[in-house]
């Protein structure tokens, strides 16, 4: 592969809507979510590395997870860790790895992907991204994976584009129309329809020579920040930083720029995706008994239980009775009942027992 | 308080029904199961403390269970706790206590009841067992205390009396016709309404002369085996317990004599009882909040939740969402969530249990 080809992943999320399972101590990228022997982000990792050498594929986090990242990936170097002192969303994370990246390689091309996302058909994402690959790097173009969408998921947000391709030769790259905050079903049911409508997969393509000139237009006060090239590489990067970060509002490259600029495009494909955003996505995407009930736990007895989510230590024993639809997880001494389809207040729920509890439990 | 009055209060129940919180490691006698600060046979010995002499009080229990009696018993010496070596129902534990005592005092004239009720109206109980063991002092008399019943409750087995009382200074002492099972809702409904039926309290009263005679006539076998004056108050007591036992049937004291002898007699009240056989019972007796919740635990966060049982431990954060009706239970990292309506099937539960994990866990 192309020496100038790199991959980011962000690995700063908190992922407090998986709560008690995933915590701020320990964001879901960093947990076995799917009970694979793996962790998402090291996943996402071995994904990329099998058309990235090693030494090309970047990690940003914040910097209280430096230690988890140095552990779940231990063939990368220190200089391949970017961190972040403070969560800013993902137009800064993007912007410190794109400016330091460029300072090392003026032609960098590269992907910036999540790090606790599902793959499921791992050939087509791969042979996608080296399509996309190939064309950023020719074209001033800001590049994002699109999905088709199988049912009206009101979790997603969606990419509206053009019906005709741009290029006869790459059916599936079309121009970006429009971009959607998450929709209500009755609207997403819309979107699915007229086959215009794609699941935003927050994946980006891009060259340095594409993705900066876009920040110095569209966030140019988050430009003039990162843009300093005495810092990057050196002993005072992480002090510089530090002081970027505290100065950089927060906002994120969607609304930031892809929103906004002229020159973006979507390569659609269906390579089995989720955001793994909510327990009933990790649900959707687990195997289950022949009750619908996905059961994590060595010791788990279940009476009349259906469709439930059950995660729970191995080492506990748990009978549950009566439970439909109900998400059942032990972490750490803390122990969520929730019925499924209420996931949502969860985050409520976390802010509850934060304010009775203090940040250690969440 | 005469000199010849004894309390025998019996202590080798297993309680299955309350698992996990109760295990046959720790069943439910040995508990504070409703908060109070003692456990259910120290707040029963305490009780009868009032009115016997500590020196007068004995507990029978199984031998597993010594020295769980001795810690939370401390006031009693050795001598005062007897101790079964197999579990064979309530006659052989009557009938060693009553050849015992016996022999140390033929006058003797006890009280025999269960470790794990509720009384709530303490005063009215010791009155009636001061009324009752006047009686049975005086009278060839095997005496129960029977309760008025205020609902159509399934769970407790009946006392059907005559209507008149046998003496008219003792208006709520009269002649056992029957005693029934535990009947179904119908039943209970026409029992209640009846007017002649009351809850089986299993308080028992009598003399040893006239419980002695008893079980020669209705249990000879029971009686041949216990019948053996050099054996108590030795050296050798329990070696020769031991093979008694080991010959002994298992029989209730209900089944075996009440429900056969004459000189059966109920002593009728109001003392707010409960056998807290159930969770339901259990339910019933303690604190709950304005959506009709008990709680035990410091760190429960409980929404959308109503008329549910919750006892966790104070040291583990719990959540729980859109339970209605739910007992939700955890004791020594075991789990345990069933609809309240269903404990019935508990014992299934910790069945099925045993057999994956074998016996430490019930």
């Amino acid at each position: 592969m192309n020496k100038h080809y790199y991959c980011i992943i962000m690995a700063g999320g908190i992922g407090s809507r998986f709560w008690p399972f995933s915590k701020l101590s320990k964001p879901k990228q960093f947990l076995d979510i799917l009970g694979t022997g793996k962790t998402l982000l090291q996943a996402t990792f071995e994904r990329f590395n099998k058309i990235f050498p090693t030494e090309n594929i970047y990690v940003v986090t914040s910097s209280i997870y430096h230690e988890l990242v140095k552990e779940q990936v231990p063939q990368i170097n220190a200089s391949q860790i970017l961190l972040e002192p403070f969560r800013r969303s993902t137009a800064p994370c993007i912007a410190y790895a794109s400016y330091k990246l460029k300072q090392m390689d003026p032609d960098a091309v590269f992907v910036v992907a999540p790090s606790d996302h599902l793959i499921l058909d791992e050939g087509v994402f791969l042979e996608e991204i080296k399509k996309g690959l190939l064309f950023v790097e020719k074209n001033n173009a800001l590049l994002t994976l699109g999905l088709h969408p199988t049912r009206p998921e009101t979790g997603y947000g969606y990419i509206q584009c053009e019906k005709k391709p741009i290029d006869p030769e790459i059916e599936n790259l079309r121009h970006v129309k429009t971009f959607t905050e998450k929709p209500d079903l009755e609207l997403a049911k819309v979107f699915v329809e007229s086959g215009e409508f794609y699941w935003n997969s927050g994946i980006f393509l891009w060259s340095a020579n594409s993705i900066i000139p876009a920040f110095e237009n569209h966030l140019p006060e988050v430009a003039t920040l990162f843009n300093i090239d005495s810092i990057y590489w050196t002993g005072n990067e992480d002090e510089a930083i530090s002081k970027i970060y505290s100065n950089c509002r927060n906002v994120s490259v969607d609304y930031g720029i892809m929103e906004k600029a002229e020159n973006v495009f979507v390569l659609t494909a269906d390579f089995g995706w989720s955001d793994l955003g909510t327990w009933g996505s990790l649900y959707d995407h687990s195997s289950k008994d022949e009750k619908g009930n996905t059961v994590e736990g060595d010791q788990v007895f279940l009476y009349e239980s259906e469709n439930s989510i059950i995660k729970v230590p191995n080492d506990k024993i748990v009978v549950l009775h009566g439970l439909k639809d109900y998400i059942v997880v032990e972490s750490d001494n803390i122990l969520l009942v929730c019925k499924k389809d209420d996931e949502q207040m969860i985050k409520n729920f976390v802010n509850d027992v934060k304010l009775k509890m203090g940040d250690k439990v969440v």
